[in-house]
């Protein structure tokens, strides 16, 4: 009955632009109706196609975002009697700091919950400036409710807040709270600014520049949205920095066929979590002030950088040190989150993102989006509120906020260490020192007797040796050809939020079988 | 510096698209940008700019988004010191029921404290139920954390919840978890499905019937997404039915141009709060399968209908009892809120949508859609579990519940009995039984020697009343024009969200500002 008349199933527009989702679509393509609910509800179904099927090609993206959940979902699988070929699955696939267990920030859950609750007023052991914070997001709140509409750019004194952090961020360099919008998570902030970007009604096609190796889904939400990728690849050689010379060959191969518009970059890298320094970012400035690129930034909070060794600076900061010639002219929007670092609250899908040098008009245009998508929801907008004015020293949750912190980054700069050091002592593979984020990104060498085995099940050799860890020891982490490299050298991206004696546990198995693929395929 | 470089300015591919926003592009593009910054900032710039600036064509839409949050924000632009030329402004224009104060459900509101400050489930004035739900939501969230990422479709418990509901709400249809998505505000949800559906690589365009009048963005959302939409008219003379007389003549036309996909159908009707008959619903999907048209629906919950004279009728339920012939065949989507009706919980940017009939390569699709542009924040699904299952009888919270509900019903079918009373006593004006929402959506008579005058101006005669009625009393309502009714007979729209005594004066001011027009233009 389905496949009579399977409009939905032949029509998406997006099976063009998904084009790299390969793997799914001949999954749905090539399965009848009845296979494909007979698959269905069993564990292999979505989570672990693309690995499972080794017919089919795994590719980038896929494998994450199907996987997406597939840890959590691994218990219900059990639950229906269903026996997985692979053993315990470890998460290590996804960063997801509080579902690996960081504890929340007490002030961020108090304010919340009496923002919520507004009984909670009353409480007594709830402190004096969670309560007296609460109070004031309900007085910018109509109706005094967190259930009402918020104007679509977000509350307007949280953006207020968020321009002072800005300020402060940036030593003082001036934010303008009418610049700042609050969002429903850096996936849909980016996709409202792709939107405005994007141009196809013109022959010509919009061309937007993204990094390899490249963590985020914007590449996909590019092309579904009619705009043309145009990557360009991070030397890791110099620890993952951009350089002026590969980014002038892509805008001038791209300009053959589209016409490039805006570079994206991530800062801290994702998955690389190396922290760009001062001379490429302004390196990266001239060349979009020279080429009339803007600037699309995802930004991480600096305060988050656990390493020691170095500072992340914002490109904001950077661009109004460099002079009027380029802070007066360049268009930059920058998106920060509040769902990593010492925050981490991924479930409240908070965004904030702040635009430079925009005219106006575009700037009303934003604002019909949000009020046309949804702006977003207020328990978010606490969150930021939150993240960006934080208890200060004096106030009765200043020592808490400050200890819970202090934890969180120093849990993180410890799965860290462990992570980097045991990957290096692994024959052929070698780690960078993470400096942020919760991802290790080795680079490792794969034996080329391992390519004909990898070819003769259609795998890319990252791929070929990914599904075997997963096979072998229910390692599940991304091949980098998911972010975008397609070919050697190879690496692998592995999240360590787990706790330390199940994260050496992993990094023992994950070197047990390098050593074991290594000695099969030598 | 703005205007040298303004590439975002002049490249926003939704300006054909968002066409019908002339009104907002004229006062972008004319405006210089030092005009348009000196504007910003004033109370004018955006909320009023259609309606203080006569020359600037008011359409549909635009007056709408600008002026969401145009009364929130009046007191800011008092506090700087900006005399608006109008009166008080009468928030008679959106429909957001906790902004206008009604209170929240308490054991919702409990749930989502709890779930966010676990350590309240030692709180002694907290509920028992409350807290057990809480303690239920938690052990469905990794890391037991509101936190972290819940799967892309939603929480698996959240998502049985919902079927439970939608099983008992249709008398014992069996509704599937699996076909039950969870989603941060309506517009998302149907901009996901729309992108599935547009096909923008193909010659044929993809067109969706979209009703008239229409009170959703979906009209402006099909254009952006490159889809074409075909309105049909819902039939005044019978209660805002839809004929399939009418049905037909849209799709035959649309055949010449466009390939038809959707039929978008609203029930209750936004803005005309009309529930539809049983016979028109079978009519619908008749003529959809017939077709092959999808049914992308948006329903209320059929326990908000407060006018007692009617019920609602879900379409999953009435297809159910056509048979085989229709009910194994009909590709339908339900697309559900938690913003109105008792709920009334606008900001947690909660809905749930359901799909029926369709294919899993599709479904696999919205996966990975969610995935990729976020899923719903953790504090609205809560939201969607306790709109979906409340407190029952036996349980502590079941009778604040109970009076709770009760009361938000009472209330609005107070206003709304006010509201249709008052305005079918002004000449000129008639205003059907509202059934529920918290819209009026009357007829009015409007004398031909006002058309004068507005030509003059540049409006649209419901506009023009709609822009006088502002000067004169501070009411801000929305024309019928803003739904897509270009021509007589005329309309408008305003929420009786009010307090009574409030409503009544606000009704007052419209009836004698009604008669003065009258008199000033026969």
């Amino acid at each position: 009955m389905l496949l009579r008349r399977p409009k939905l199933h032949l029509l998406p527009d997006l099976l063009p632009s998904w084009a790299q989702c390969r793997g799914v679509f001949h999954l749905g393509k090539a399965g009848s109706a009845s296979e494909l609910r007979a698959a269905r509800g069993t564990w292999q179904w979505r989570e672990f196609a693309v690995f499972l099927r080794p017919e089919v090609q795994h590719t980038p993206f896929t494998a994450r975002l199907l996987q997406k959940g597939a840890v959590m979902r691994q218990e219900r699988q059990q639950s229906l009697g269903w026996r997985s070929p692979v053993p315990e699955v470890m998460g290590i696939l996804l960063g997801d700091v509080q579902g690996a267990g960081q504890q929340p920030i007490t002030f961020l859950r108090q304010v919340t919950a009496i923002s919520t609750y507004p009984r909670l007023l009353d409480h007594p052991a709830l402190p004096l400036d969670a309560k007296q914070r609460a109070r004031e997001i309900l007085a910018n709140c109509a109706g005094n409710s967190i259930g009402a509409y918020t104007e679509p750019e977000g509350i307007g004194a949280v953006r207020h807040s968020v321009a002072q952090y800005l300020e402060q961020r940036d030593g003082g360099v001036p934010a303008d709270p009418n610049n700042v919008y609050l969002m429903n998570g850096t996936s849909n902030a980016m996709s409202i600014i792709f939107n405005l970007l994007i141009d196809r009604s013109r022959s010509r096609r919009t061309g937007l520049l993204v990094p390899v190796p490249c963590g985020e889904v914007s590449w996909h939400t590019i092309s579904m949205l009619g705009g043309v990728v145009l990557p360009y690849h991070l030397d890791a050689e110099q620890g993952w920095e951009v350089t002026a010379q590969e980014l002038r060959r892509v805008v001038e191969e791209g300009r053959g066929h589209c016409q490039p518009m805006a570079l994206c970059v991530t800062n801290p890298g994702i998955p690389t979590g190396h922290v760009m320094s001062r001379r490429c970012m302004e390196h990266v400035i001239r060349f979009a002030v020279d080429e009339g690129l803007l600037i699309l930034a995802k930004e991480g909070h600096p305060s988050d950088i656990y390493s020691g060794s170095c500072q992340q600076q914002t490109f904001k900061k950077v661009l109004s040190e460099m002079g009027p010639k380029y802070a007066g002219v360049l268009e930059l929007v920058s998106f920060n989150s509040v769902s990593s670092g010492h925050i981490g609250e991924s479930g409240a899908r908070g965004c904030f993102m702040e635009v430079l040098n925009m005219s106006p008009a575009v700037q009303m245009y934003i604002g019909l989006m949000l009020a046309a998508f949804d702006s977003a929801s207020v328990t978010a907008q606490i969150a930021i509120d939150v993240a960006t004015r934080p208890p200060q020293p004096g106030h009765p949750s200043y020592p808490l906020f400050q200890a819970e912190k202090r934890e969180s980054l120093r849990m993180l700069a410890e799965q860290a260490r462990l992570t980097e050091g045991m990957l290096n002592t692994i024959p052929g593979i070698s780690c960078a020192v993470i400096n942020s984020g919760t991802f290790a990104f080795p680079r490792i060498e794969l034996p080329d007797g391992a390519r004909e085995a990898a070819e003769a099940m259609n795998l890319r050799l990252d791929t070929f040796y990914s599904h075997r860890l997963l096979m072998d020891t229910g390692c599940l982490l991304a091949p980098g050809g998911d972010f975008g490299l397609q070919d050697g050298p190879w690496h692998f991206r592995m999240n360590f939020l787990l706790p330390l004696d199940k994260l050496k546990l992993t990094l023992e198995k994950i070197m047990e079988f390098h050593r074991k693929f290594m000695a099969e395929f030598s």
